[in-house]
């Protein structure tokens, strides 16, 4: 009836569109509909809201309420119809697919559930205006430089919401790396000055979404509703802000997100829709009540099986479909009603946040080919959009599958604009670690950025001396503080998108248990009222530390503007005497990279260069302002690095 | 006006054709030549004869003789024709190209020099009928398995040309290991049953070409002549007497050509053609009087530097215009002259002694346009036959790069049906080296041949235990002689092309200097007179000796009928307990290689296998000859490997 309705106002409204000579835009003639009393009778209706004017038309919404299924859903809102109401295993689920065609207008309507009792209950809906258009959202490049962050651990901006009493952890205890410590959004808001003046242009806060998990979950993976900020670190409203002022600063906010998981203790858990809503439920269904950790079919990790043309069917469904560990279930996205869950809730917080990038967690544990329609789906909406893809390999050749544009024989592609270079960087650790030899040392970093001629394009692909998985990239160098400015010379000048970790900036360490995560994932000093050292400030910081701030903001304000960084031609130079060079070339400049590991003083002689062609030319340290002309030789007085730019 | 005959004789043949009722072959009719009295009054000649009947018409000789630029050249043979006569920059060489039609007849004509002074000097030339269709030259492949062979160190057959007076290496010294130690193809040919009866379907020996160097050239690769035999391994006729013999047992000759480099005792180094005969030869030319090895401009061997989109002009230069070490003076392919003297000397030698592919050395070094080229002229004259291309890399973007068929992102096509998988090769090692662990031991050799998905065809690429360049896979086990069977068990059931370096078969080794090229090329023992030891025979050998080449023999003899091992599908589970599983399925039969490092017995449950659907069947461990029926589990009693096959 509903559709039937719908078609003639379409019919209507065509015939109006072609005959209106004042040629008003569609949405201002559709959408007549009366003011709406707000209603909220249903359980869960997901997405929360939506939008007008996506190109993909069609909408589902997941109803979660007491034997909804039994009920008859209908709409009453111009141009918006119901084009089909699915039934899940779960009496108490309903699944409403919408169509919400070009011209709608945006406005509220209530959704009518009709019960076979004669009940009527209903739920209020709205369709947002879109705010921007789709291709505004421009996701991260290698333009931007990227703050990672762990809101728990960076900043206690407001202290009234440390402790959530509805939630399953009520405590925060700072002494202890694996409890919650009472950071949160306003913390990171707050210093946003701090994190722009250092030269970033992009953040990534590790997951914000609600984690109410009775313990653990400080770090975000483990998310117990996908449409929720979790309260402690704020509101809706907390993260918008951050987003707006970001966006003030021309800087741009990345969500991290979770397609392979949950955490156990999600809303769903309780009343599974399907029997296939995640993987391995049965054994969940039947151990729940008693779970033990140990029995339950996690991951084999063996995540070269995406890839193998000769991997056992056995291992290529215990890679996908394992549990991530015992207290995360894996999602199902061949279940179609959860991976259209899962595309829209991720196109939610897009069109919400005005996000500017996804950084998609555990990327190879998801059904691949759903990955793909995902990523796929989220740029065809947002066309300059960016998503990078958490795969913690070495091997390029997995780097390069993943990465939108690969020439994959099995003619798989992901549609992911970014994947991540943990080859990268362990050549960048090895390399400054190691003695100079034939194969060791700094030929791995050369040697490592020669495999580019395999990528797709390099220089989208993302570099990091460190993540918060990882020890910082100061303990992973042995607590050498040349070596970390040299790391960071490199990988702030490489062809790529570099992301840095927190408190690298002022030599933060996990020296005292070297890789565990609650240690990595160290308080920022500062960040907590009565921090006897503030990092922000600098109040307390020691002499290099303060030098290491002012070292990475110079660099990274320089590269903001630096076009032969962004983009430029790359040519290096194969290591020799323990020293290496990399070139970056634009129109307007040239930037040279040194990596010198000889600590006596040595004349570099530049004949070899001389294809550059800098012959004559002044260039500029970035860091240090002095000037050198570029001749025969170069004096190279002690171990380090120098950044050398012809933009004087 | 030779020219001009040429045309109007080909004109009566043509007419002679479209008139002949009897339709005659060509052959039959062109070439009415008299008999020639043979003249040799031209110093050299290059290619020695060539053939009639290849696709390419075009022929370049290379002349070499005092004053031979200022004479003409002419031919009266039918059908042939001189196209062009080139001089050189050196006055002592002429590059005359013949044109060779369809149908020109095999037989023997002399080139007339006629000088100025009215002198005449001939050179008889020959023109010979090929001996078989240029589709039987069926190169080595995935149904083979190579006998590598260092021939100055596996058997001297031949005492009398242990030492050859005329040359400058006077001596023979069996305790020096880079002394001659007499060995000669004889000492192959001699042995062919035992290399046969060991289950061997090709030998590729290092090369057997003149090495006329004062010192250290026993290995062969500084070549002082490519169109001759090097007198202490024999003549041209014992190499195609090896060629008939293997060809009689139905195995495979592979020659070890080098076109990178000569040595610097080649006869072409005393009188150089061209000015860019080789590379840096002016350096050459001003030193070679007084030659210090310290000074020449050797190779940087910054092998990536061929692929690297990044790599500098300068870099690329010094690895493929350097010297490879200063013994052997760079050929310069770009010298089109060069070019096509490499190539037309590697057909000669496939066409002469009809051989079963080409290993050719250093492949990564001289221009790789050129080699390009080369490959795929010789290709396009023999569409079956196999090249290998050694290139020392553990990179699979590498080793792929270099494959025919290889999806490059620069369009590069090597036209090389094989590359080597050192990658693969030194997984092995460490995998059996290294104890379990989540990314140690057997991890490795499954995640390094899961890389296969990235090769154009991975069973056509090479895999080896060992060759002559590096320690036997024995002494890189560290003496352990199960795990030793576990790489071989691996290596000979992988889809690859398996080589095995001569005495594997007996657990030679170089313990008493690891890696020392003398030591790794020691004498097999049996090859000369007087041995203690004779591997050949089995005498003096001791047990576990005997056992390994029994051992060797059973699974090298099942592979060379085994279509599973050759082309059959490949399925292999991630290792877990310590033990790792490959299976190989052909039509008829499927072939189980276990691999397990536990020491202590162990019940392996095979319901993870179930896919294979091997349940309930009765299979032969193909070393023992023990039969067991795959059920639920398989009882495996200590370390080490089994191959099992369905076929009883």
């Amino acid at each position: 009836m509903k559709r039937v309705l719908s078609i003639i106002l379409l019919g209507v409204l065509m015939l109006s569109l072609s005959c209106n000579p004042s040629n008003k835009k569609a949405d201002e003639i559709i959408g007549k509909s009366e003011p709406v009393i707000e209603k909220h009778e249903i359980n869960r209706v997901e997405p929360l809201n939506w939008w007008v004017g996506f190109k993909n038309k069609s909408l589902q919404l997941l109803v979660h309420h007491p034997n909804i299924s039994e009920a008859t859903p209908s709409i009453n809102y111009e141009g918006v119809t119901i084009e089909k109401v699915q039934k899940a295993d779960s009496p108490n689920y309903v699944f409403i697919d919408l169509n919400i065609p070009d011209g709608t207008k945006a406005g509220k309507f209530n959704i009518q559930f009709a019960f076979k009792n004669g009940e009527v209950k209903e739920h209020t809906y709205e369709l947002k205006s879109r705010l921007k258009p789709a291709e505004d959202f421009v996701g991260f490049d290698s333009s931007d430089a990227i703050y990672l962050i762990t809101p728990d651990r960076f900043a206690n901006g407001n202290l009234d919401n440390d402790i959530v009493a509805s939630m399953n952890e009520t405590s925060i205890d700072r002494k202890d790396g694996y409890k919650r410590h009472g950071g949160d959004i306003e913390g990171i808001t707050k210093h946003l000055d701090y994190i722009s003046d250092l030269g970033f242009t992009a953040i990534w806060p590790c997951p914000l979404l609600t984690n109410d998990m009775s313990e653990g979950s400080y770090h975000g993976y483990a998310m117990t509703n996908f449409y929720e900020i979790d309260p402690r670190f704020g509101t809706l409203d907390d993260y918008l802000e951050l987003s707006s002022k970001l966006s003030e600063k021309g800087m741009k906010l990345i969500m991290d997100q979770v397609a392979n998981h949950c955490g156990l203790e999600h809303w769903w858990m309780k009343d599974l829709p399907f029997k296939d809503w995640v993987n391995d439920q049965e054994y969940y269904e039947k151990n729940k009540d008693h779970w033990n950790w140990k029995t339950v079919n996690t991951s084999n990790h063996r995540r070269t099986s995406n890839q193998d043309i000769y991997a056992a069917k056995n291992d290529k469904e215990g890679m996908t479909d394992g549990w991530f560990v015992a207290t995360m279930p894996d999602l199902n996205q061949r279940n179609p009603f959860m991976a259209k869950y899962i595309i829209q809730n991720s196109i939610w917080w897009i069109e919400m946040a005005h996000l500017g990038g996804i950084r998609q967690d555990t990327y190879p544990y998801p059904d691949k080919d759903f990955m793909s329609n995902w990523a796929g789906a989220i740029m065809h909406e947002y066309p300059n959009f960016s998503i990078v893809g958490e795969e913690w390999s070495y091997n390029p050749l997995l780097i390069g599958y993943w990465q939108e544009g690969a020439n994959n024989k099995d003619g798989y592609d992901s549609n992911l604009k970014s994947s991540m270079d943990f080859a990268m960087q362990k050549n960048i650790v090895e390399a400054l670690n190691e003695e100079e030899s034939w194969d060791k040392g700094l030929v791995k970093m050369y040697e490592g950025l020669a495999n580019d001629f395999h990528y797709a394009t390099p220089k989208d692909i993302m570099i990091f001396p460190d993540n918060h998985d990882m020890s910082r990239i100061y303990t992973q160098l042995n607590g050498n503080k040349v070596n970390t400015k040299m790391a960071l010379s490199y990988i702030l000048t490489l062809p790529r998108i570099p992301q840095v970790y927190y408190g690298t900036e002022i030599f933060m360490d996990d020296f005292a248990k070297p890789g565990d995560h609650g240690l990595i994932r160290t308080d920022f000093p500062g960040g907590w009222l009565g921090d006897k050292v503030n990092a922000f400030t600098g109040e307390g910081l020691n002499d290099e530390q303060k030098e290491m701030q002012t070292f990475l903001k110079r660099i990274l304000n320089h590269r903001k503007n630096s076009k032969a960084i962004h983009e430029g031609k790359t040519v290096h130079f194969a290591p020799e005497n323990g020293i290496y060079l990399m070139f970056r070339m634009g129109k307007d400049e040239t930037v040279v990279t040194i990596i010198n590991k000889r600590s006596e003083k040595f004349d570099l002689d530049l004949s070899r260069f001389e294809e550059i062609g800098l012959k004559g030319k002044t260039l500029k340290n970035i860091v240090t302002g002095d000037t050198i002309v570029w001749n025969d030789t170069l004096a190279l007085t002690e171990k380090g690095s120098m950044i050398l730019t012809t933009k004087l």
